[in-house]
């Protein structure tokens, strides 16, 4: 019953072109908050360079959208430099999102922890230091899935991208220093883990083949975003079953303290509807309160996706007064949106 | 290769109570804007009754998250009335949602096009006429796919309600009456024209079967949000031929004048990933311009879906200048925010 993993249901023109014609409409759509540099294929804050305010860049593969190019604008990124499908962008896109918005306060590089992503970066921050351009680095690795995986050598970087994009955002919209900024990155990082599984797999626009096999009433037990092996395959289970081996995952790891305060993110794979995503929530609401951890904030929805993967993950961060107040600052962009 | 649409890829505990296990999570999760009322299955804003202000309500069959619950909150709905997976919620949770909300200014019922939805709004209307509360019903029509279907007399109700819901809970808020209210979603209603297509089926968790079987590589074109047959079934296209297909079928129909403004919403059926919507709607804003037509609002995203169903759907709203200040005043709810 596997085939179904190998069919291409999807809205398409040129299987290459399927990012730059989604930039495209991006920014037809966006137009009040961001700009789409064709040549450099990124997307840029449209008010970029602001003078004096630190900028956050970030990047990646395509395929995971609203990463990162949705979380362009007031109070989160400057540019994001996606890749193709699955793939690292290059480094002259880093180096031109670089550019395109130092204000001369510096640049955080904000870089899930994959092999290719973390080396063009790091091409990219030689080069802009070359130019001039202060740059700092916060690589993100929150998943406690495994330890080394297909394309990373030690713990992806999944949810806590999105978290650390929010609210580190707020801290330079706030006018924190490159210091500052690059620290707030840090200690979300440090204070959060994600753990994902996948009831399907997905196809990429230009093979047109499952990136796994996934059998019906199978679940992958710690996917990664591009459908990476995780720790376990196993008889699909109830979702509360489920729930279960997500919260024991990342709190058995975050080891938060008894009566901490946390944001609680409950994210889609793209496949997986909202009625689905918030009958977990509930689960993990539930089950967190047991455990003695109060959910205070929350986040559900598609925002770190792999196509149209069934699935979902669980991100929580463990948050203080300060990380609170950042996360409830302002934002606007497309896809998220508070204040303004 | 139709067997895809046969599979459970699903977060269930008892496929029975999902619809209720859904919206305690949405409870769960968004406690500062509404409650679930377990007793009637209803969702009910959390600051209601308030006094003075015109009330809106609406309802229909779950698996179309985040509609309606998802839009319940400042500036939209003030309850929402789910009924199990695709199937109309009884007369009573309707009653019991008016009564909910009742601040003595009136209630509106927002219906979309269903037998079982009119049917049963209109019991509920009689049962609060009787109980004293003034209530108004409006009926969305907006689907230009058939003139009837499977479950409608007359053309179905679609992504108009999202648009109706937005605006007119806007007007409420801001302190039209009841026939103000009523008249601004007939307005809506009027001006607004829709037509969806479905890549892939989809399967209701109480069955496990998909409702309806489409090959790889094909479309349905003209489709409803339960699989409802459309216009005809042909090979899929490029998205420029699909859009080009989308766009003449709503604006042939909707007739708007030249250099018009529009609110151009595309709206995924809950399996096609923002990757490819975002594509779609840079087609759509081109096409439409082309036509000598002016998209100066959008919305992109699953806000009307079809459980996990791959497809996506346009809707045409024409604008006038108050359409556009109701449109970009505050909202607060699940699934929109923005101003707050």
């Amino acid at each position: 019953m596997a085939v179904e993993t190998n069919q291409m249901r999807k809205f398409l023109n040129d299987p290459a072109a399927v990012v730059k014609e989604s930039l495209k409409g991006l920014a037809a759509a966006h137009g009040d908050l961001l700009r789409y540099d064709v040549a450099n294929q990124i997307i840029v804050r449209k008010d970029s360079p602001k003078k004096g305010k630190v900028a956050l860049i970030s990047g990646g593969g395509s395929g995971h959208e609203p990463l990162h190019g949705g979380f362009v604008g007031l109070g989160m990124l400057d540019a994001a430099a996606p890749g193709e499908v699955f793939t690292s962008p290059v480094p002259g896109q880093m180096l031109a999102a670089t550019k395109a918005v130092d204000g001369g306060a510096g640049v955080v590089h904000i870089v899930k922890n994959y092999t290719g992503d973390v080396l063009n970066f790091k091409l990219a921050a030689e080069d802009a230091a070359d130019e001039g351009i202060k740059v700092t680095t916060v690589v993100i690795d929150d998943d406690v899935a495994v330890q080394d995986s297909l394309y990373t050598a030690g713990r992806r970087g999944v949810g806590a991208t999105v978290l650390a994009e929010k609210i580190a955002g707020a801290a330079a919209e706030g006018g924190a220093d490159l210091a500052k900024v690059t620290d707030t990155i840090k200690r979300v990082n440090a204070r959060a883990r994600s753990f994902g599984v996948a009831l399907s797999s997905c196809v990429p626009p230009a093979s047109g083949k499952a990136i796994f096999d996934l059998p019906e009433g199978q679940i992958e037990l710690g996917v990664g975003i591009h459908g990476e092996p995780g720790r376990r395959r196993a008889p699909l289970g109830s979702a509360s079953e489920v729930v279960d081996i997500m919260v024991e995952a990342v709190i058995s790891d975050l080891k938060p303290k008894h009566g901490s305060k946390v944001l609680a993110f409950v994210n889609g794979m793209g496949g997986t509807p909202l009625l689905e995503l918030y009958l977990i929530y509930g689960e993990v609401d539930e089950k967190l309160r047991k455990a003695g951890i109060e959910p205070v904030r929350n986040l559900v929805g598609s925002y770190i996706t792999s196509l149209e993967m069934a699935g979902a993950s669980l991100t929580v961060l463990e948050l203080d007064d300060d990380l609170i107040r950042l996360w409830d600052a302002p934002v606007h962009t497309a896809a998220l949106r508070w204040g303004v």
